[in-house]
């Protein structure tokens, strides 16, 4: 009979890594029953002594240090996070022909393209479920739920820290720092949010997506991206007040051989079901030619959302361990660096907001140069007048060129009717 | 090498059928690709001459008859829907150790238990991830994507018809009768409704779904089903003023050893996800013990997306069959009856509707029947007056037992103020 028990190392044991010790030890049983498989864990390791002690590792396990992480074992489960140690752990692994499971996107998206072909080459396999989405099940939905379709498009709300300071700047009419502390005291943002707030966690999360929908590697460097610190609380009711919401968006399409892949705010229709995704929550929607449109909704992080999506892996890579399933070799390598669709060159529909003095012909100048960028307008918001800080007037266009869009605003600028730099968000097809 | 080469039986090519022969001839080079695998059709089986020929069968696909329904392939898919024949279909393809992957509902909602006996005994599996929520991945999210959860509850919208009908009374303040001609008009109801107006689809949905996360066998006959047909438009506004929408909700919660499993129409709030399920879609809202809430939104019927479903099922098995994975002997038996929890025992607060002459203390005589039954209210909405047909009047309740309530209403309905039967409807948690 199959030898049935598959044993990984477990490298962290900070936020998800505890959830994953936690699962594995709590749901070993219903596990088995459902798969036959046994899940041990052979060692742990983290070097902060205070958490192993927390734990109360049981004695069967291991203590072991980062340079055996990959030996006595079948997969190893990388939850420490960030570029060098990781790349280190992950890299030693596959050479050693060791299956991983990282919840990594920073890792994945900046040096997928050495790892993957490592695994490729070691014949084994890297899943990161956990790393896009937390606990939707997103990847194992295109990779396999969804393998007979071309998916044209993925509109996803993938951050949930920027979500939630976007949800509370709408519903409370709180400016973005307001907003942004209220995260941090919730423990929904961190210290330095940056990297959320710039819109990178996301773009990282883009970028496997993407990888994965278009078997390929996607440059991530080549990625635009705009974060959400200079959405203001007079965007948000503008938006709302046209049927729409701000929404951190990352979008990913084909168009012909080259990838449109960017992340930026972008107003979503108020009855879009990206729309109603509030608070800390992700939502994936997505086009598929065969089953037309999907929303996967649900928690992006948090310790048990991501230690299930971890678990999950480690059990789908456990039965491939078992039953020796690997891709035969004569199938082609499946990751294909793919070159990504420059910003300047879409099409879409903007909302514009210009900053103006109260004079007769604002309007009238504003919409010649749009015009002559071909630029047409949907409608137009004046609504303050005599204000000496400047008038808002925000436009809606109809679908242009992002190139000439630009072109239209800088020359804008040059306007001696203009009182501050005009902006542009984007608006979801 | 490994031998990747996996035949199928295609048995009816009717709306789905034909979806899945052009999925598998179409894609067959995109899944290769992504799976080493070969998937080939064997045969065809399909009665109407006509269609056969609209299809133009490529010359080496074998037109077969049902009695070889399971001859020179690895997999069955069952198609014809119905209960006799497709029974034996599938009954007698287990029986020949041939993997089954079906869309039928009815089938496995019904007769079930012998199926999967049979599919056990066999050493084979059963796939039927098309059966519930069209092209959505439910099962195998379920299955596989949340194996480390324990699924608590499970509120779905299940039925693609009956959510266009309550969509179309909400938003064009149609009637039902209205309604459901545009559905049929629009292709969202067949001629005979009855088995989606009636809630009895949904129901078998319902219960497989419950199998499936409570890894059980659960009787179809015990579980209460109420369809939409008694839903007045009436009662659509009143809810939504109250901030409700009235959807056909298919619940699904364990309860100690019981499962609460149920169809009926329901309450659910307008900021719940459940309630932003427009027109023919689907949604499935679960909770699961580490990845909390989650939605799955998507097309629930049609060609395409169940084609979709059904051919990842057969990639999912030709998995299994070209690397012979099979559960242990050891394992338990998966599947055991479980009883259902009575729809009286339940506790969820009520919309109740009386229509009552406009009398002095007709309040008043109906909450104190109520508070006799421990049924305690929550809001009262009544509205117009001096109406001779009858004056509704609404009510909410806080949680209460659903057979003091029905114990309630029988009293009151012996009023002489009381115009009419009352009625209730369950509120979503």
């Amino acid at each position: 009979m199959k030898k049935m028990c598959v044993d990984i190392n477990l490298i962290g044991l900070g936020t998800v890594g505890r959830g994953v010790y936690e699962l594995i030890t709590n749901k070993n049983k219903e596990i088995n029953e459902k798969t036959g498989l046994e899940i041990g864990i052979y060692g742990v390791c983290e070097k902060n002594k205070k958490i192993l002690k927390e734990i109360n590792i049981s004695q069967n396990i291991k203590i072991i240090d980062i340079k055996s992480a990959s030996k006595r074992c079948d997969i190893v489960v990388e939850l420490i996070g960030g570029l060098d140690t990781a790349y280190d752990i992950v890299s030693n692994a596959l050479n050693n022909k060791k299956y991983v499971v990282t919840a990594n996107k920073a890792l994945l998206a900046e040096r997928g393209e050495e790892l993957f072909d490592l695994a490729f080459k070691n014949d084994v396999e890297i899943r990161y479920e956990a790393s896009v989405a937390g606990g939707i099940p997103i990847l194992k939905s295109i990779r396999e739920g969804l393998i007979a379709n071309d998916i044209t498009e993925i509109y996803g709300i993938i951050n949930g820290t920027t979500n939630y300071i976007l949800t509370r700047m709408e519903k409370e009419e709180m400016d973005f720092d307001k907003a942004l502390k209220l995260a941090q005291n919730n423990g929904f943002a961190e210290a330095d949010p940056s990297l959320d707030i710039n819109g990178i966690d996301s773009a990282h999360k883009a970028v496997l997506l993407g990888g994965l929908v278009y078997q390929s590697i996607i440059p991530f460097n080549d990625v635009y991206i705009e974060g959400i610190s200079n959405i203001t609380l007079q965007d948000i009711k503008y938006a709302f007040e046209m049927g729409f919401r701000v929404k951190l968006i990352a979008t990913i399409k084909r168009i012909v051989d080259k990838i449109d892949i960017r992340v930026h705010p972008a107003l979503v229709p108020i009855n879009h079901p990206l729309s109603n995704i509030p608070d800390e929550y992700n939502g994936i929607f997505l086009k598929g030619d065969a089953v037309s449109e999907q929303l996967y909704y649900g928690k992006g992080a948090g310790r048990y959302p991501a230690a299930s999506a971890v678990v999950a892996d480690v059990v789908d890579l456990a039965k491939k361990i078992v039953y020796r399933e690997k891709l035969p070799k004569n199938i082609k390598k499946r990751y294909i660096k793919k070159a990504v669709f420059a910003v300047d060159d879409i099409y879409c529909s903007y909302f514009l907001k210009f900053i103006t003095l109260d004079r007769p012909l604002v309007l009238a100048k504003i919409s010649r140069i749009l015009g002559i960028n071909d630029v047409s307008i949907a409608s137009v918001i004046q609504k303050e007048v005599n204000n000496p800080k400047g008038v808002p007037i925000v436009i809606l266009t109809h679908k242009a060129n992002e190139r000439r869009v630009k072109e239209a605003l800088k020359e804008i600028d040059k306007l001696s009717i203009i009182k501050a730099k005009s902006s542009l968000i984007r608006i979801l097809e």
